[in-house]
């Protein structure tokens, strides 16, 4: 008898995260959710990671209210999402007993898997969340981040599996976030883990499929021993997104594995997401081939879009081959940080600025923490000169402790500070909204009763507008905005 | 040590065939060559297929001087063709001295393999090119093509390779068409080969990437012993073409198996194909996903888009589903071929046929002659209600020899058609592009001194709205209503 392998699907978070800037509405999705939900899948990630930020900064949407209309309509599969550790879905590590509440209120909510990292695989950064969800009773999934250096060896990764397993994980996640996961150490890391932490633990395997190699990187992974791997509707995947869910299933055909997805009701869900991805066509990603040289940049895939766009916007489109060959070496005199949020923006702006200014003679703020361990500790040495460097950068001197230990109650003055916003709803959800973007979080109150923005655009509106077999060409009103001699005016053409 | 796998690109054939309906100019592979030639493949496929055709009937250029071109470009790497058995690269069957004939042109104008095929896996259609191949020193690849059916087990194909290793080939090919060939048969037929044709028989393995799941089936594929693999430069890769050449590299590492190509080498082609690619915007295929509904209609990738638009000209887009659940009931009451060049037409025909005008109400001629045996046999018996049908239909009987073995000399006549043409040239080579497009031949004929057409378009040029020959294109003026700043305006717009 063949060996069940589960599937969990990123549609509704990773791959809109990945391939279209985490922009999709959430009234865009929730037609699928019906045969989504009839999929057999293991879990269906859905929150976390980008989309809190997305709903409250651009879509105006109550994150809070998007997780219980998926529990809602997910009645018979497992929700799940990206949580960042101690740094929760923010950019800075947050005091403990705010970890403890996000975590509460994400599971009454409606939270039933929580996948959690720390963008330097720091356990330290973990534990707090993990015995926070074990408290709730929900499923504690402890991340490994897949990274190469020359100081992440299978053994290295192995070692970690079992700190998270001695933490009292409910299952263990090998995260790739940048798709650099080829086949034999997918093989060579599933199995060390089985071996080193027992057959019974749950191995959960996430690749990007930006390389064009990490499909087979999940046959080996699976031919290892993984019981769970992430995929995506194949409508929205590859490029930097994920394998094709419809791919795997059919993939492993007379292996001896078998999933128990019900590949009609992905093709439901396919060919929705198909007929919506359209709208949103300038948040889309061009990228849709596979790109190998980052094996040498290791840039993840949703970091190499936001790069691009910031030089672009910057007038440096032309300098991304000089970033490209920066990030290594400021990666190297990090430590070797794994290159994933906010670690891989910390370096990634840090080649920026090197490239630019010259090396290190401007050091951000948050790279300044990096080198003196305000984010926790790196697996490999940091390059003492820079450390230096830092230390006078930012006045500050280098710590060893937990980051959060460093940090002192904060509740009562983030609660304080959310309820004298205009807008605020009066709860503890209102309180961490505000705790994990403070500079958003004011508009978004004082807005949301205006409620959830859909900036996807139906795609024929513009072709539309002009139609060569119209005696007129114009089949309704285009605005423009001219700019004359420096004086912006608004112009309305309309065919008479 | 690692086992070398070696590695054939179809970037400069098959790739723009399946990609961008075979229009790529041959002045647009030009500038690639010297890198492709020196970045490690065991051959380049560069000839062959519809290439011809689609010299002759849209670029105005003569396919034997490209070969010429090729193989004086590429003076360290092996040219490769494919080549339809006793169908050359028309659409019929040819009597054997102009098999013979074809075969010595091509290798005394430069090629070096000829992979050789038959769309009903029928070894008697392969046998006379064969013989020609082996007759000139080249290398003689047999071709298997890989289908589904309740009859195309593993045994049968590894039965067919036998039969090709006792015809004397050199090496033998896997060939999916398709993309239908998953890791598990990928992995037994090549194994069942080794084991029943000996380990020193070469086994090279072709697929396509159109369902995702197949560059695990070449891993599988070379873990079973498969000597040569087929991939296509990344800028030219996935969807309905193939597997990135740099993903297949990179897979291998650690794995125990490596090939020998230099992929900077690779970058540089890699970079050469992502730019001028724009330039063929129109040609380009819309689908750059992965489809997996394939497994069932069995359509090949360059098939289904020419199938696709043959539906839209018809003004039958909106019947597409319809044909696509016809295919595979019409390729049964055939004995289940294989569905490739000319089988795939054949039955894709006779399908759009079927839902236009009722089941076998209207039976296409090529569709009679599959089922009477004039192609061949097929693996499996046929319908013998519809072979009745085809008998009145066709006013012919069945028959069961060598088709070929029907055909009287032709060369003569073939040689006095093509020599009466304007624009000849008096060559052998002109006869045989007259034998194999007799309605093409004598515009090219005719035309050929004109030189090659490109029909690559500026990408930068400005997209047109409206066709400027479009016969409404400001030929009179045009009233406008503007509004400026609330005002409204008139405007007419005339024509300088």
């Amino acid at each position: 008898m063949a060996r069940l392998v589960e599937v969990t699907d990123v549609i509704l978070r990773d791959a809109h995260q990945s391939l279209m800037a985490t922009r999709m509405a959430l009234e865009d999705m929730l037609p699928a959710c019906e045969a989504l939900d009839a999929a057999g899948y293991w879990s269906l990630e859905c929150w976390g990671g980008a989309t809190y930020d997305s709903c409250i900064r651009f879509l105006n949407e109550d994150p809070w209210e998007r997780l219980r209309t998926f529990k809602k309509l997910l009645p018979n599969t497992k929700t799940q999402m990206l949580l960042r550790g101690q740094n929760l879905l923010g950019y800075r590590h947050y005091e403990d007993t705010v970890v403890d509440r996000f975590v509460e209120k994400a599971a009454e909510n409606g939270m039933d898997v929580f996948r959690v990292f720390d963008a330097l695989n720091d356990t330290r950064n973990l534990k707090r969340a993990m015995d926070a969800v074990k408290r709730t009773g929900k499923h504690a999934q402890g991340t490994i981040c897949y990274t190469i250096s020359p100081v992440h060896t299978v053994e290295k990764f192995v070692d970690m599996a079992q700190r998270l397993v001695e933490m009292g994980v409910d299952s263990i996640c090998l995260k790739d976030m940048a798709a650099l996961l080829k086949p034999q150490p997918a093989y060579d890391i599933v199995k060390g883990i089985k071996e080193k932490c027992g057959e019974d633990i749950l191995v959960h395997v996430h690749v990007h499929s930006t390389t064009g190699v990490t499909l087979v990187s999940l046959m080996k992974a699976i031919e290892a021993g993984a019981d769970i791997v992430d995929t995506s509707v194949s409508s929205m995947s590859l490029g930097p997104g994920h394998n094709p869910t419809e791919s795997l299933v059919e993939m492993l055909e007379g292996t001896g594995f078998e999933t128990k997805i019900d590949l009609e009701k992905v093709y439901l869900a396919r060919d929705h997401f198909a007929k919506i991805k359209g709208r949103y066509a300038e948040f889309l990603t061009d990228f849709q081939g596979a790109e190998t040289e980052i094996f040498k940049s290791q840039i993840p895939g949703g970091m190499l879009s936001n790069m691009e766009s910031q030089l672009k916007q910057q007038g440096m489109g032309d300098r991304m081959p000089e970033v490209l060959a920066e990030v290594p070496k400021v990666r190297e005199d990090a430590g070797f940080p794994p290159l994933v949020t906010p670690s891989s923006q910390i370096v990634g702006s840090q080649a920026v600025f090197n490239v630019m200014m010259g090396r290190y003679k401007v050091m951000t703020g948050e790279f300044s923490d990096l080198m003196l361990g305000y984010y926790g500790k790196t697996d490999a040495e940091k390059n003492p000169e820079v450390v230096a460097q830092a230390k006078e950068s930012a006045k500050k001197e280098e710590i060893t402790v937990r980051p959060a230990d460093t940090l002192k109650p904060e509740w009562d003055d983030l609660k304080e500070k959310a309820f004298a916003l205009e807008g605020n709803n009066g709860s503890d959800e209102d309180v961490l909204t505000y705790a994990m973007f403070p500079q958003v979080a004011p508009k978004f109150f004082a807005e949301r009763h205006k409620g959830p923005l859909n900036l996807g655009k139906d795609p024929s509106a513009p072709r539309l507008a002009v139609d060569p077999s119209h005696p007129g060409f114009l089949k309704q009103p285009i605005d423009y905005e001219i700019t004359v001699n420096g004086n912006k005016k608004k112009v309305t053409v309309a065919p008479v």
